[in-house]
């Protein structure tokens, strides 16, 4: 039996294309559209508001294609209260559980709207204690566990959209698309806007970064950007850390071959004796503490007394101890230092990028750094659609944001 | 003080390339070199044999020129005995331990040549037993315990790679390069000779693969060669078997989209929702036995019997109960089902091509499959020098391979 | 001083995102507006109308934008008559000339809406005649000479942008966006239908091809499709030709080297002994006749009487006799071929493809297939709206659609 | 019947793996060997000696074979006399003629040996004058006229590859292969040294540029780079001046578009415009002595006296006043500018860069610069060995050029 809902969404719903997404969507899962009112903003500055009757096959079909669509801020209009179910299994999550999104939301349980306290994408609701004292947080499948209280269905949920103020925007810098052929200059100045803001305002900049960093000679630039205080977290795989020791150790990226502009492939034992060495001394800080590691982007984080965050993946060798091997706890690691990120930079790496972005709100400023156009497209693909690319050279980018950001630099 | 040693290396060295790569390791590690004798052979099926003498600046930096040499094939004259040194750390290396390749190796203990039970590369070398007893293995790092004993140093080590068989080779079918601009419909013939010969000579032939043989709606094809016996075993990530496993659940792959010819990306609540439910049944064999799973490539491994190892990343959802979260065990999950193989085709991944590639020998034949370029060149770099790539489209590719193995398929 | 004028749009706007784009260009052109009226569709399937106030800094500003907005089948509500300017100068439009687009077209002279002959991009419009016996048609700027009346303004003009019917459309298939992720065989069929629909209804099959089709080893498929009929006219550079000819003169391509599977890159000197033996004959048909060129893809074009124009490009050696040297002249002889062309298929050429999607009317159905997602996205950033991009092996998929097409090929 | 000849080459011959690139050469033409000597270097600095007999299937087979390997730098070591044919047809060469490389080539006739006036690749030889006045000089096919001497088969022909010099070669930076992954701050500074030392012999520096150059923001950056003298001729097509000139004029690029950082693609009017602007003034240098172009590369070509070559494309709108139409006149013009070419520098381009690339003797340094590693792939496979590649972004790579290179540049 057909069931239908009638939902609204508000916004500059034509100038962003939101709309021609959101009546994708319908017919994606399937549905049908009635519009009953479109309300089109006057000047270029008003926003539009729009109110859609959505139609699917039956009611779980309908849920379904409610919760797609609150992934680009469409709500009910009469939203009515969130319903619940109780987790039975450890890992499981409820028949119907609320996939959730990474934007700002709430969910109205009896009859007031309680905001949810860390959105994350395809986590589900949690809805804990009761009364004045209730509240509800995202929590990812693994760490379900019976006996908890989730939210099912759409009903009773609101998304908001943040409005992407295109006028003055510190990060419309790239609105529409990915490309090469951007001026990068420009760009290079509005991400050092982004980090001094977030500074400013309190807040911590995480990188994220792979093993090109090293690689294209930018470890330089990044140890200037920690010393100045423009990396307050990283988040990284055993890749990158274990080739910067190794430059560090045995010269072999940084010495030699950078300094001959010559790249070295794998297959040499030296990362293997560096990762041995860390693993001898008992992780990176004990073998700064010891003496054995004087230089390079891990030594500058330690130093610093700076956060970093390693998760290994399977095609690591070793790994390094400080390497979170078990992907579930490297996750829960991540997850605990990005509280007070006002400002995200990944840089050459896919892998962490989308693993980052999955854990991260909407609502923090994101700039992805690849000489890969594929890197980028591939994060906002994903869902987060607050991710701004730059396709570039790693290198001469990390090299033009050190001489933007830490006075002295190279002069 | 300067220490040398005189090296020897026999094949066909010139139309190889390979001594140009020995000689810029040389380079590399700051070596100096002598070119003793080189017996050139006289016509074109002739091997040549070098004789060089290679001088580094003390005797340290002289073994590990050495361990480099040898993942060339370059043994020492005089290979003398092997030395070991005892563990004394759980995960650490002795220092100065060799570097293992993941070429045939024989190592010289009590003046007898032992064979090395399972080459693979960036391990070490641990001595178990004595006189008529003694065998050498491979180890990873991380399962290396205090108290076993590990080869150190080059000496008494002897590394056999073989001879590439140009005239009549089975796979050299690509052998200098990687480019799309290849007649494909020939190397999918090579591709289906190999599988054929490694059935026929009772080996096992490997499957890596990633996600994008969902998307491509290579799928069917897919499930033709599991059931026709191509497919003996499996290693992927939790995407893979999330989208084949969501294109049965909810036909969101297969069903409309496919079918339409329209790509789906990321976001929606479907594949979150694929994982929710097989949990829930336990295992992805439990929910094919109850009849939750009835379709696809999974459901095909499951009901034929055949193998799957399935190893997590940072950036999974979920994930599926059958995925190893632990990349270490996941790792030691893939060595354990290597043994028979003699045959691995590695289709539209990165991440696991490289893990396996690290754990493959070198003997065994393996061709790696993706539109994108860089993931095969990838892959040779790392050190899987018998590597062949074949850039291509994917689903069109695995259609052929199913027209050339199955009987009957699409006719 | 500003300046003003009501313009407006039907269609499916909201889920084409077209409205997104036109307000993008009215902000790029520095101008503003007010929507003054928005008649959403009511069900899905219902187009929608919107009328928007434009206003620019002066008239000239207004004029252009005006100019721009057509090219988004955005009209006048009023219209008026067109205005028009003698050329002073050869090969040079008057002022304020009305730039074309590739899109149906309308002129009001004398009262009456005159449709334009040819429509293509980046032309002027002439105009001929008078009263009953008045003829528009567009000229691009190298043709235009001294005293012809030429249209300027965007006054007078209305743009037709057909509806994409994304119901049954017969090449809906890759609405929105370009991946190599897509189920390819469904793709196959879908441009097997449309050459036969095209052929059906008495039109022509265009084809663009680069040398990727021989490289790939796709020549025995591409004549077996000459042979069939599906491919009325073919334009391509001196690169396909030569290594055509060359493949047939000397097998380096297609005997011993494609048969192996192996590549061979330019350097050669076969490729220039190739091109000066058809020099010597007098040109490809000569050849054909003389019984020197017997095989390959223009072999089959000559013998089954078919069309082709090649146009040269700065880095050709040779050229071939048939090459056009002069690229205006061989943008003239293509145009004179693509009035009867009902289905374009473009494969593995940038160039080609760039300078065909220019001269072809937006209403002709252009498929674009390439193992490089660039090609495609490029094609579509220049205007060629309706092209629909294929990212995927040619060899494969041109081995797959003579399998389609051809009854008995390859059985 | 089966011939055979007696070859020699010296040098580098095992670390450059030229000989495993003869050796493919001799099978790739059927031929078979028998390596008579091979004196190997003693130490690291001397270079090698093989002699090598080859043999084809006939004599006609065998100076193919030996014109092939003369691309490596293989002489016959009895050269004997160079043979000759007349030309009888315009355009066309004798059978069997000489097939150039662009390496530094002697020819003997009358028992001494000629050096040939202008490397090139893919001409042929033309004797012209006799005794003492003798000259031989490279043609292209198309240039050839009826009644011309030509040099026929391999015979008494010596041509010189250069040693490359590893210790402190000035443009070894990349020696072998092309990768994203290069500390890119290093090859800044060569480039730089390279084009200094070019002018400070006295020679000049060639640009070859694609529109990229505009779209990335770096046209202050070569315009700085023109006013201090380090750009001398440059070689384009019509949308490397169309953009530059179209930024002028109307600030599309450099105003609006790209002080915010966005892209602008084509479909414009603009561009078209622009072409018409400077088509009115009768030539680029017209429009800058009437006051209409202001800025921009092409002003400060113009304004400093610099040369340019702009050679059209089947792609291009307009073109130009100053684009050579017919590419043959385009070639012709580009050879009659690198005379005193010292060093060559190619920028996001590779219709031109190839273009030039088969122009240019390879005695030129030549550094390509591209964010897409096809494009320097295409150059080194087309025959132009000396080319080094860089992969990264064009916008900060001129703009660090530009630092180093102009004294207060952005300071």
């Amino acid at each position: 039996m057909q069931a239908s809902e009638t939902v609204e969404i508000s916004g500059h719903l034509m100038d962003s294309g939101i709309l021609s997404r959101v009546l994708d969507d319908i017919r994606e899962y399937g549905g049908d559209y009635i519009m009953d009112k479109f309300d089109v903003g006057h000047d270029a500055h008003d926003p539009s508001h729009a109110v859609i009757t959505v139609t699917a096959e039956d009611d779980q079909a309908l849920q379904r294609l409610l919760m797609r669509l609150q992934t680009r801020g469409v709500n009910q209009v009469d939203p009515g209260e969130a319903s619940t179910a109780v987790v039975e299994q450890d890992g499981v999550f409820p028949d119907g559980f609320y996939s959730t999104t990474n934007l700002e939301t709430r969910v109205r349980l009896g009859g007031r709207w309680i905001p949810v306290d860390n959105p994350e994408m395809d986590c589900g609701l949690v809805v804990d204690g009761a009364d004045d004292g209730v509240r509800v947080f995202t929590l990812p499948m693994a760490d379900v566990r019976a006996g908890m209280t989730v939210v099912t269905g759409a009903s009773g949920i609101k998304v908001v959209v943040p409005l992407p103020d295109k006028e003055d925007g510190a990060f419309g810098f790239m609105e529409s698309d990915v490309s090469s052929e951007k001026p990068q200059a420009v760009l290079v100045r509005q991400v050092a806007d982004g980090m001094r803001e977030a500074k400013a305002s309190g807040r911590q900049v995480l990188w994220v970064g792979g093993p090109g960093v090293v690689h294209t000679g930018a470890a330089p630039a990044m140890v200037a950007l920690v010393k100045a205080g423009f990396v307050d977290v990283l988040f990284a795989g055993n890749a990158l850390a274990t080739h910067d020791i190794e430059s560090a150790l045995y010269g072999t990226s940084l010495g030699i071959d950078l300094a001959q502009g010559r790249g070295v492939e794998h297959g040499h034992e030296h990362h293997i004796r560096a990762i041995n060495t860390i693993r001898k001394a008992g992780s990176i800080s004990a073998a700064v503490e010891q003496g054995v590691l004087t230089g390079g982007i891990m030594h500058a984080l330690v130093t610093q007394g700076k956060t970093f965050v390693l998760v290994g993946s399977v095609r690591d060798d070793g790994p390094l101890p400080d390497v979170y091997t078990d992907v579930i706890d490297g996750q829960r690691a991540m997850r605990a230092e990005i509280k007070d990120v006002g400002f995200c930079l990944m840089v050459a790496t896919m892998l962490h990028s989308v693993a980052t972005g999955n854990i991260l709100p909407a609502s923090i400023p994101l700039v992805c750094v690849d000489i890969n156009p594929a890197t980028v497209t591939k994060l906002a693909d994903r869902g987060s659609s607050q991710a701004r690319g730059i396709v570039t050279d790693v290198g001469l980018f990390l090299e033009q944001l050190a001489v933007e950001l830490v006075p002295g630099y190279r002069s």
